[in-house]
């Protein structure tokens, strides 16, 4: 498949069947997120991912918990503020890390969600879960096996969205 | 190729041969940001594309001047006041936007480079290149047809980068 197919066939997938996706697959994803561009190659993101058991917990942190209910897993992505060097920039490159590990599920026709909502409360979860204070919550991903997929979301014209000079 | 192997032979392209890209192309590469995803699909992107003759005066704005002047054209990619949601999340989704972009671009053998320390002369660049006070600069992206191909960069240990529980 082209990559141009591969970003417009992506979806956020939110009903999951019952199967476990294998640690190595898990590995790959992070893997594909890793060689993300970065402001002065400082790769300011951190992972944490958590399975079955432990991703449950999060669904009380979020108002979309069936999302997290329904996934095999989660993926939380953090800025780790030891390695930020401009914030703003961080941000960019965390969502460019992001993006190839979206990329890297719809390619092993997996599914993901990128949960923002959760960012709500990222402080009391990061109580819960005994996260280091330098790392601050940026995205969760919920993936799992679609069982589900739905139809591609509306997008604004491109003209509309190309200055001219 | 795989979107893996892609990921992570993307390179950052700073010496480009003198060969224009096609019209087309740039189409293409920016339909490719234009299916990233972002919070509530608010899309909070604009661009504006600057051919040879303008692009120049780009490199008034920044100490990697040649990275432009060698460059066929530039990609200047703003966040939409008006279509902001969530400032953080927002530049976020711009960061999916330009990894999209960068993938896309070296699936088409080409080359960019991902710019940021021209964001230090945002304002001045704005005044110079009468850009409307709701577009704000993020990144720009500086392509063309690569001629030296660089080692890849290093990333830090996957295992340094994953927290357990």
């Amino acid at each position: 498949m082209s990559v141009s197919r591969l970003i417009k066939t992506r979806r956020s997938i939110r009903k999951f069947r019952k199967k476990t996706i294998a640690k190595r697959l898990i590995d790959e994803i992070l893997e594909a997120g890793r060689w993300a561009p970065s402001g002065l190659n400082n790769q300011p993101w951190k992972f944490l991912v958590l399975d079955k058991a432990k991703k449950d917990s999060l669904a009380e942190f979020t108002h979309y918990s069936s999302v997290i209910k329904e996934a095999d897993k989660a993926i939380l992505v953090f800025l780790d503020k030891k390695a930020s060097y401009n914030r703003e920039k961080d941000l960019m490159a965390i969502g460019a890390c992001i993006q190839n590990m979206l990329l890297y599920i719809h390619f092993q026709k997996l599914g993901a969600c990128w949960l923002g909502e959760i960012l709500n409360q990222k402080d009391e979860l990061r109580r819960y879960f005994k996260i280091p204070k330098n790392l601050e919550l940026e995205a969760v991903i919920a993936l799992g096996y679609p069982s589900v997929f739905p139809k591609r979301t509306k997008r604004k014209q491109l003209r509309s969205l190309i200055e001219k000079r």
